[in-house]
C-alpha cells in the first residue's frame, strides 16, 4: 500500500538495526485517516472471504481492526492482555511470547464472542516473528471458528513471522507493507513487481 | 444519544447493584458502526472548539477516539498503561486509580505528542469516579495544552466522576449516555428534558 510505505519513510524512525518506530502515526499517535484508508484496503483484499468477525489484540489491533470492520461490516473482538494466567470456564485464552519486551502475556477473549460459525479475518499491527498471530490463531481454533486470513500492517519481511504463520495453517497472510531490510537508518521495502 | 441508550438498553448486563458489562459492542466486542455514530456525535457537539488532538486511554477508549478523530480530521493520542512507575525525561505521566480493579496504573504519553499549542479533547468510555478523566487532565497540563472539552460514552451520572471532574477545572464534559440508576436489572437514563 503505497500510502503507508510513504508514511513509513516520512515519518516512521529506525532506531539500531532492526526496530522501525512509528509511534507518530500507528501505536501511540493515531491518523484516523491513514487507519481509515488502511481498514478499506484490507476490506478490498479480504472481500470475498464471508468474514463475520474481524479478532485483534489490544492495544495497537484495535483501530485498523475497527476501521476494517467498518468497511466490512463486521464486529470485532480485541484479546486482552493480561499478566496473570488465570484460567476460567468462559474464556478462550493463549500465551503470547514478546520477543520485543522479554514477557509472556495470556491474551484472553470471552467465549460469547466467536464460535464454529465464525469466519475469522486476524488482523495485527505488526508481523515480525509472529507469535501474536499464532496467539489469534489458538483462540480462533479453540472457538472452532475458520480462519479465512490475516491482515497486517507492518510485515518485517526479514524474520521468521510469515513462514512461522504459513508453517501453522495460516493461509492467504496479507501485510500492507512488507520490510525487506534496514539501511543505513532507511526503510527498504519488498519490491512486489519482482517477488 | 438515543442509538447508544437503545444498545445499552438492549445489550448492556447489569450485574449487581453498580456494574454495567458492555463487552458485546463497547469494549470487548466493538460494534464499529456504532463506534462511527458515535465519532460524529463527539464531533458535531465539539465542531467549534478547534480541536486540534484527542487524547484518550488504551484500550477501550481507541475505538471511540479514532472514530472522533476521523470526523474531527484531528490526530489521535492514546495513553499507555503501565504498572511500572519509572520516570523518563521524554514522557508525560499521571497516575490512575481503578476502583474497578483496585489498582493503580501509570498512563505515559510521549512528550512529542502533545504541546501548549495544541487544544485537546479528551476521551473515554466510563465516567464512574471520574480518575481516568483526571490522568488524561494532569498529562495534558504537563504539556501546557488547552483542554477544551471532555467527550464520555457512558457516565455513570449516581456516582462521583462528573463532579470531581468540575471541582478539578474541567468544563464541557459531555456524555453520549448518561446513566440514572440501576433498577431491578434495568439501566434508567437520565432524563435530559427534566435536567
Amino acid at each position: 500500500m503505497k500510502e503507508l510505505e510513504k508514511r513509513i519513510q516520512a515519518d516512521g524512525r529506525v532506531l539500531g538495526k532492526n526496530i522501525l518506530k512509528v509511534d507518530s502515526f500507528l501505536n501511540h499517535q493515531i491518523d484516523p485517516q491513514l487507519m481509515q484508508d488502511m481498514g478499506k484496503e484490507f476490506a478490498r483484499f479480504f472481500a470475498d472471504e464471508g468474514v463475520t468477525k474481524i479478532l485483534t489484540i489490544e492495544a495497537s489491533g484495535i483501530a485498523p481492526a475497527v476501521m476494517a470492520g467498518l468497511a466490512l461490516d463486521v464486529p470485532v473482538v480485541f484479546g486482552r492482555k493480561s499478566k496473570s494466567q488465570i484460567l476460567t470456564d468462559d474464556a478462550l485464552t493463549a500465551d503470547v511470547y514478546s520477543y520485543t519486551k522479554q514477557t509472556t502475556n495470556q491474551i484472553r477473549v470471552d467465549k460469547r464472542f466467536l464460535t464454529a460459525d465464525d469466519r475469522v479475518l486476524l488482523i495485527d499491527d505488526f508481523l515480525a516473528n509472529g507469535q501474536a498471530l499464532l496467539g489469534l490463531k489458538a483462540i480462533a481454533d479453540q472457538a472452532n471458528a475458520s480462519i479465512v486470513g490475516s491482515g497486517i500492517v507492518i510485515e518485517k519481511a526479514f524474520q521468521q513471522g510469515r513462514q512461522n504463520a504459513l508453517d501453522a495453517g495460516l493461509t492467504n497472510v496479507h501485510s500492507l507493507a512488507r520490510i525487506a531490510a534496514f539501511e543505513d537508518g532507511q526503510v527498504l521495502f519488498v519490491n512486489e513487481e519482482t517477488e
